[in-house]
């Protein structure tokens, strides 16, 4: 089969790997109908994580089932189907914790060894661990653009919200308007935020933002502090969400939150840094930190989709076809899409 | 002042009332500029419920303060404010759990001695005890009509679906599609239902909940079972709401629940009556049951409400001058309207 | 293998039968050391619930795995071993969701094919399915008897008291002191309950919630109401646990319950009932009921057993070889004893 | 009356000061039998905390209502009560969510104008605004000892516990074993964990928390992570606390917590400091902070003590007439003792 692999930092090629087979009694095998370029790519991409040349890419997909082992009950083979990013077993500590994306056996789609050396689904199969609890059925009259997010970017903004223990009404500070950020935004509108304020310094991210119901709020040319005062009467957001993964963001994060409120960091942080306790604490802080436990989410997600009530849809920015990912990665790591989606 | 007072069983009258006078420090007088009538003014109003000759009715109003104690911090003399259908006294075994509606000195409006003696809100004006717990400020640009809604009908449709610990992307019965009914079906859609299944058989109220979002089921003439098995793969609802205070209703709850699933109950119940426990059992469901706690839920409620996302507006009928409510209270006798407002 | 088997209404006998063979991939096989008799054991016993003739019984054990299919991974051949008394695939809507006790794929050992067709324990091995969710290792020190408890027993008792919501220093009614509501006595004094009164008509088991911390309560020579207003200044209990099964069970703790407050039902309903909802309602209680959730509850029983928190060895009254099976079920169908624990 | 009074860094004094009257309607008088010095009051000793010369020092006390305003109803002249540290209003938006320790009106005894101007309890009398929510009576038979630890010490360790969601079972491992960081670990075990190791480096506090359940750890002789290495099968503590208030100990804290774990931050923390951030992330950990709600706490900490399952009195190293207080503040900055009581 054709297949995106990564080569060396700034290049990746579509050449002929073998065909996946089943190995465990609980694998699937997936033909790929449509697999998005994520920013997390990017890392790889550029080489920021280390990755063996050769290794297949990508962890969002949407394809039908070719193949499953006597085990998979969820799904059939002719299933339309899409992918959480990660695997999960359902049996272990954390998965009886529904812990699901501290599972031991954890293994990211496209990412080597590290991260359990899956190959990836930028490809035009692909192979999939624990298909009953990575896999769920593309609801029907869903499209295979909404379904890719369900997955991993939506998922992951889903998990912020949720996360964060966001009430009903409650006003939500969304910093950083990435796919993830964007998300977050529509998830919280979704789920009954009283008022979301949207920051970051792109414009289009922030006219993306104003249509998914946020203020958008120009992290240079405004003043999100005023924003948020003035919109919880001086008191501060009740749920910050840092999706940038730096620590101006989480500074600002805490510096907008209210007393006893929640701060949700989907950005990823990888070292020491600075963090003013004393604001956490004096404030009564609540953190929730790291990657997302998407097929907790993954369910109502897509119920939400199915009911028009989350559509990630126009941060798809083109389709393009398998063979032209490098020049596709190109373009992503020139930031000059929100999402591109590859078509085996 | 002007008050609409109960005298015999489907009688009221308006007539002159003393002016209310502040008595504790913590009380607010509220110049009223809308009032409703509610369903359970006709409980009253029937006789159902005894009340004293010349008590004054009703418990929905908006209006301006005109006297507040020394104790009263959250509102001030000339607060455009709603008030909530019972007061709570924020200090005692309940209000510390944050359970208002079992305040030790809970107090419904417009209900007699026996809930309390706290005279009603259809009148000119309005005695507030506990001021900063039973009164909001009315967030600018709401209307009165949706402001009514806040501290009773809405606050207890929104009651139910949180109660409820209704999930995104759940599928939500709703059985009874009076004014409280249609308010939990609008608050699962915003809070992120999947999909809302909403059973009556009186055809406007049918088309109420289908404008607000709901899959309508004629309950007489389609198939309740039917339509909840198709929307959920055979599995039954994730959330019954039993709106109508039936045991029919309250059976048709228990079978279209699933397997682990929850019902609340805000139709009131006053007696014994056969409920299936071994459905109850088996399917290993959750009841939650009584009078909805809106002091803990009007302000998310008024937040959501600002936002766009609640707007229970339709669900008024008609409005009537306060000297016309004989006349309206009638009219609403032979539910010839889901909601009047009256203006005094 | 030598197995106890049912016969028919009040007869089982001792009989030789084939050894179980591993079938699915995740199967394990147990070579069982210590079966329990349980209470629901008498209901197949006495013919309530059909039985196949010739079903092996039980659903209680503990002992060593000595076969596991190759996706068994959190227990291995040699370990040693309790078992749960359902089964759960780990995969499903429910098991997705934490709510492993009612896993499509769920089946009871021991209760004939309309609970899965699971043969019994009471044998000397046993085939396990979905063995890494059905299977713990009984924690190094911990005796065959507590480790009995943990799958079944106290895993219910338990359940009751958090499924409840039980918050610390609460007071809770226990109602029916079988072993069941011993070991919710035990689980609400080891969580933290304030005060646990239990309620039974039989002197041993008083005497034993006694030794378990509560206060012991005689139904018929005491009363109940005035207890537990004694304990509560008149507001009735946090907490009630219905671990009887009949009407008048729960009659009592709607009776008993503070408003606002909690009943969990354990005890087993299978028919319509009288319930009177106007109490229900007025007290704004929440019911919670069905099966207990054991595979979710099974890691913290087995934790707490290990720091002596719970230990409900004083519940087993006797030991008997498997070989006296039918003398055991008659001495247990007399209520001659809590617990009887065989040993093949 | 007698008052202990803050003079200058390092002095206090035992001075005559004028009785406190009643203000506001839900204002009471406590006259006092005990009253503790806690390691907060060393803060405001040493000057670290700046404090008006002859503000009245103390925030711990147990006493006998004197006077009351016509609002107070849960408590009256001639009860015998205890105080939290802080007061909370029981109205404005904090406390409607319960979050009591955010309350807009929230004054902390004995610590100035910059927490309230509230004086302080060190004294024979003290006047306790909103008294419903900042006193409750003593139960019957608790010692002043323990009562004194309710509203403050015993509270924070139980908020340590519960505001980390800590579930039964959990092990714990307790960073510093200051009067806090011991009832951490008692609360701990009183609320069903299944392992608790605490860490300090001094041997009495090590000893007391091995009386109180906890498996001691020195920090400097021996390996922290190790214990909980071996406590938890090599996948870290479910929950740890943060007593100290010292980046170390923060540092520690993420080190020790498995994956998905919390950490919850009693110790105070005032300046920025460096949190490794990389790790918090890639286990996925929740951070809980501030100032415990001790209002929301008093109640079942209270219920706890009474029924014998927390009790702090061992801490209590010496009672000594308010008189002597200048000689105990010293003492106790020469860390002699880990409680003393003052006896006006």
């Amino acid at each position: 089969m054709q297949a995106v692999t990564f080569r060396a930092p700034g290049e990746v090629r579509v050449e002929t790997c073998p065909d996946p087979a089943l190995a465990a009694a609980d694998d699937a095998i997936v033909s790929v109908e449509a697999t998005g370029i994520c920013g997390s790519d990017l890392h790889l991409y550029h080489g920021r994580i280390p990755l063996e040349p050769g290794f297949i890419l990508g962890h969002e997909f949407v394809g039908t089932v070719t193949a499953a082992g006597p085990d998979v009950t969820d799904v059939a083979v002719g299933d339309r189907v899409l992918g959480c990013f990660v695997t999960a077993c359902g049996r272990c500590f954390f998965c009886r914790r529904r812990d699901f994306h501290k599972c031991v056996e954890a293994r990211v789609f496209g990412h080597g060894k590290t991260l359990g050396g899956l190959p990836g689904a930028q490809a035009e199969q692909v192979l999939v661990p624990h298909a009953d609890l990575t896999l769920r059925r593309v609801p029907p009259g869903l499209s295979a653009d909404a379904a890719l997010f369900a997955g991993d970017v939506m998922g992951t903004g889903f998990h912020a919200i949720r996360s964060a223990d966001m009430a009903p009404g409650d006003v939500v500070a969304v910093l950083g308007l990435g796919p993830v950020g964007l998300c977050a935004v529509q998830a919280a509108r979704a789920l009954g935020a009283g008022h979301v304020i949207a920051v970051d310094d792109v414009p289009q991210r922030l006219a993306m933002a104003e249509r998914f119901g946020a203020e958008a709020v120009h992290r240079g040319e405004q003043d999100p502090k005023a924003a948020v005062r003035k919109a919880t009467a001086g008191r501060g957001a009740d749920v910050c969400i840092d999706a940038v993964g730096h620590p101006d963001a989480l500074d600002l994060a805490c510096r907008l939150a209210r007393n006893a409120g929640t701060i949700a960091v989907t950005g990823v942080y990888s070292e020491r840094c600075q963090v003013h306790m004393g604001i956490v604490w004096i404030k009564a802080l609540t953190l929730k930190t790291g990657q997302a436990n998407v097929i907790a989410h993954v369910d109502p997600v897509l119920a939400m989709m199915t009911a028009g009530l989350l559509d990630p849809t126009p941060l798809v920015s083109r389709h393009v076809p398998l063979a032209e990912a490098p020049q596709a990665y190109a373009a992503y790591a020139r930031r000059e899409a929100l999402k591109i989606v590859l078509t085996p």
